[in-house]
């Protein structure tokens, strides 16, 4: 067992929440590539340097910790929603220093850190770790906008001179990240810990309906293309067409809407809103897909709109490594003996890029009434360290 | 008749464009309140001077110019959508200018002009006209916020010391406006002018549904409380109950739409909407408010949704004034005979505000296309110019 240090853990958790502070319970506003997260990761270097790693920013302001030599990765991302937790993310890397700082005050086993840039994907679907993990091309990555029309060639340039070339993950034997649940499940059955067995795969994509912008008093009903009308129907058609393809695991949203020109006396021209489906099952992401595109067809058709699509991101559903989810079941029962269980991830994370690199496994803490996304997410300090000291045990067992 | 130039006409109007010019067509971006929209006034009140008026600004931005002695007042508006084309509003303001600056040439009779602020209704409906004419008070308007999130009373003090008391509508003897029809008739039927008999009336307020913002991936759809779904059920809903109580000349808009927090991987929690209607009949105004309420209210329920309303504005059909009307019908017979004819607006105008003050009447002239709020908004100049001999004829008629 490494010696991790509680306090110093929770010292350093607490530090990088103050990083776009939002003012409202301890929430933070840290998109990736704002400046608090800019500041957030040159204060993390700071902080690997400290502990004997050797930071290495790589070309889209995803930050490793490296130690020297083969080495287990622990980590996750310090980036948040743009109304964000705490926790989501930043618990994984904190945990993961300690537990790397830990293992080189105890001479060893060499053991390194990441947090990778915008896992909230203000500019896709994990976007740093996908594209490290070769999931997406720099070159394709580029051309993604925010919805602030901020291009990712732009964004990721504001780290300027820091940025050196991608790290190389023939140096890391696997990778393990906590997280919280970011659902109801192990606050509600009063469970400490949950070894993921599998990460939901997810498919993301915007579309935009365009019909003609005119005057909200003298344009007849019958004589409109409102393309706010179209999107209504999109949604009504969409949620019958999918009752008969769905189980109750499967979930889509539509969570971005942009009218234009969004006035309230003028009839809508045009409406690009984003499309996002989850399931285990990568053959019901396509059927939803093929659905999706049908329905939209059919709508642009009868509301007389013209239909585009932006670029389809997405991931296919993973499956933890036997070895490392293994020894993650051997510390929970470790720490929390019969306060465990081993569930599926029903949120995304850069595990599912990293998998294409190497063997991964994921351990999640309870949150506090599921919340998630949103500044009142919490969870028990006694459950972080739990979650912490469960992580160390694991990653001596797997790295040692 | 007046001695109106056209040539002089078409140049004011084509150096009004130049504020706020959007640089697509003649298009132009001059709301009210916006830096564009305060100088083209600045301008507009030097041609006033020019023309031997008395610029006087409001308190709230509108501009008179004003004759000595009791006038009869012509004019419209000279703010613009955020999108808008150039003679929204802008061709009765300087036709207004050129038969008071005629008039004043010709030895009288007394003509006064003016420009309303924010008729686009930045702020709400018709706001400049609404004040002045007591439909709503100064201090219920310095409340009212944009989508920005600007208060009336910010935007209003951009006018500075500019800015003197309301003035007195006892000195005038009625109130003509000019416009373009922004609908398709007149263009379609290849007639010149529409002397207007009545002004539909319209009601206007935004509605939000508070839920719960979640984590898109692990929050299932039976335990969701998504505001865009309550929103798209609202709008299905409220079309199915419309049915039995609208006529073909009824409409109704959602033109804006704020979700929050507006991101992809979030169900979102909360969206602000713009519901507006519009009729020839208080009546039928009055039960569609009623059947938005009611439907709101058990969307709100079903949808497990916090339910609010911001502030109803609303203005009720207007008949025109039958005398000023009979001198626009003659005007017409004589500038453009058999090529005109009597038409209600579907519009809304600050014609509609001011009849509370004093008799008004209002001249169509064609829009090509029938495309208002809308860069592309056009009119031939010799139907601007016919329209500006048909206004000269009228006024004189009803001034002299």
């Amino acid at each position: 067992m490494l010696p991790v240090d509680p306090d110093r853990f929770l010292q350093d958790l607490h530090a990088l929440r103050r990083f776009g502070a939002a003012g409202t319970g301890k929430g933070v506003s840290r998109p990736g590539y704002s400046e608090p997260d800019i500041a957030a990761r040159d204060w993390l270097a700071g902080r690997m340097r400290d502990a004997g790693l050797a930071p290495r920013f790589d070309p889209v302001g995803s930050l490793f910790g490296l130690a020297e030599g083969r080495s287990l990765l622990l980590g996750s991302h310090s980036d948040s929603q743009p109304e964000g937790g705490w926790l989501d993310g930043a618990l994984g890397v904190i945990a993961g220093l300690e537990v790397a700082r830990a293992a080189r005050e105890a001479g060893g086993p060499p053991i390194s850190v990441v947090s990778f840039e915008d896992e909230e994907g203000r500019f896709g679907v994990t976007t740093g770790s996908s594209v490290w993990a070769g999931n997406q091309t720099l070159e394709g990555a580029d051309a993604l906008h925010d919805p602030s029309g901020l291009s990712f060639a732009e964004a990721r340039a504001r780290f300027g001179d820091r940025r050196g070339d991608f790290v190389d993950p023939a140096q890391f034997s696997g990778y393990i990240e906590m997280h919280i649940e970011q659902g109801p499940l192990l606050d509600a059955t009063g469970e400490a810990l949950g070894v993921v067995e599998a990460i939901v795969g997810i498919r993301d994509m915007h579309v935009t309906f365009t019909g003609q912008q005119n005057h909200a008093g003298t344009t007849p009903m019958h004589l409109r293309r409102d393309a706010f009308q179209a999107l209504s129907a999109f949604n009504a058609a969409l949620s019958e067409r999918f009752a008969n393809v769905v189980t109750p695991q499967t979930v889509w949203t539509i969570g971005h809407v942009a009218l234009h020109p969004n006035a309230p006396s003028i009839v809508p021209g045009r409406v690009r809103f984003s499309m996002q489906w989850r399931d285990g099952d990568a053959d019901r992401l396509d059927r939803m897909e093929q659905i999706i595109r049908d329905t939209a067809a059919d709508i642009a058709a009868s509301h007389w709109m013209d239909l585009a699509y932006g670029p389809m991101l997405g991931l296919d559903p993973v499956t933890m490594d036997r070895g490392l989810r293994g020894a993650l079941e051997q510390a929970a029962q470790a720490e929390a003996p019969g306060r465990w269980r081993v569930m599926p991830s029903g949120a995304l994370h850069d595990a599912t890029n990293v998998a294409r690199l190497m063997p991964v496994a994921m351990l999640f803490v309870p949150s506090i009434g599921g919340i998630s996304h949103d500044f009142a997410e919490d969870t028990a300090e006694a459950d972080l360290v739990t979650g912490l000291r469960a992580l160390a045990r694991a990653a001596a067992s797997v790295a040692g």
